[in-house]
């Protein structure tokens, strides 16, 4: 089974890090994907972080973890740290193909996603309003 | 005209931020899009900070300013430092229609793009391995 590890910072604010769990379930939920689960995991501030993150994608039957760098830049935690994690983790699960991903930021579709977005004004003024 | 503002946080390596420029060019260039132009602003660390980015848009000929938090979750920053910062330039622009649209986590679309970003493996590897 390939299994999607979807990879966030992780925030002090448990709410941000809910807002990465209900993607990753909003995935799972998606018919055309071909991912048999959906696992989030956290570089700080949250669990389960990338190694209980790849214990749990091995416990649910994963032969390939796709890990899915959640971040808009590449910036210190792309370019070094999970691929750190991801070969510490190789090297505890040989039987796991475990690859990385491109991360969100460098996805060709980002221009279409902004502008998309950008249609939807108005609700979010209400914040500062009441 | 109607001007896209995009917001980002902003970092200290100038890369990151060299990518959300890269971006609001990429958006500028889009044929479908209705905006006249694509300006990048940023929270911290970075120029044109948004009282500078609502100025260019205005100095570009904007009648309508449409802001778009760049940020994955609504932490602080989309909750709070955005709106009062936005309703501080409308307070200054009081000629211009500054509207705040949905933050990028907050799209519809976004399952669909982690799953089309996790397509592309292989590369990421790279950096670690060479």
């Amino acid at each position: 089974m390939k299994v999607l590890m979807l990879i966030a910072h992780g925030s002090r604010k448990q709410a941000a890090n809910d807002e990465v769990s209900r993607l990753a379930e909003q995935i799972s939920k998606l018919e055309d994907s071909e991912y048999g689960a959906v696992v989030p995991a956290f570089l700080e501030f949250a669990e389960p972080d990338i190694h209980q993150g790849v214990e749990r994608c091995v416990e649910l039957g994963a032969d390939t973890i796709v890990a899915m760098p959640y971040f808009l830049a590449a910036g210190r935690h792309v370019a070094e740290d999970i691929p750190k994690e991801i070969e510490c983790a190789r090297a505890g699960n040989p039987q796991v193909n475990i690859e990385i991903s491109q991360y969100l930021g460098e996805s060709q579709a980002m221009a279409g996603l902004v502008v998309q977005c950008s249609h939807n004004t108005g609700q979010a003024d209400e914040a500062v309003k009441h």
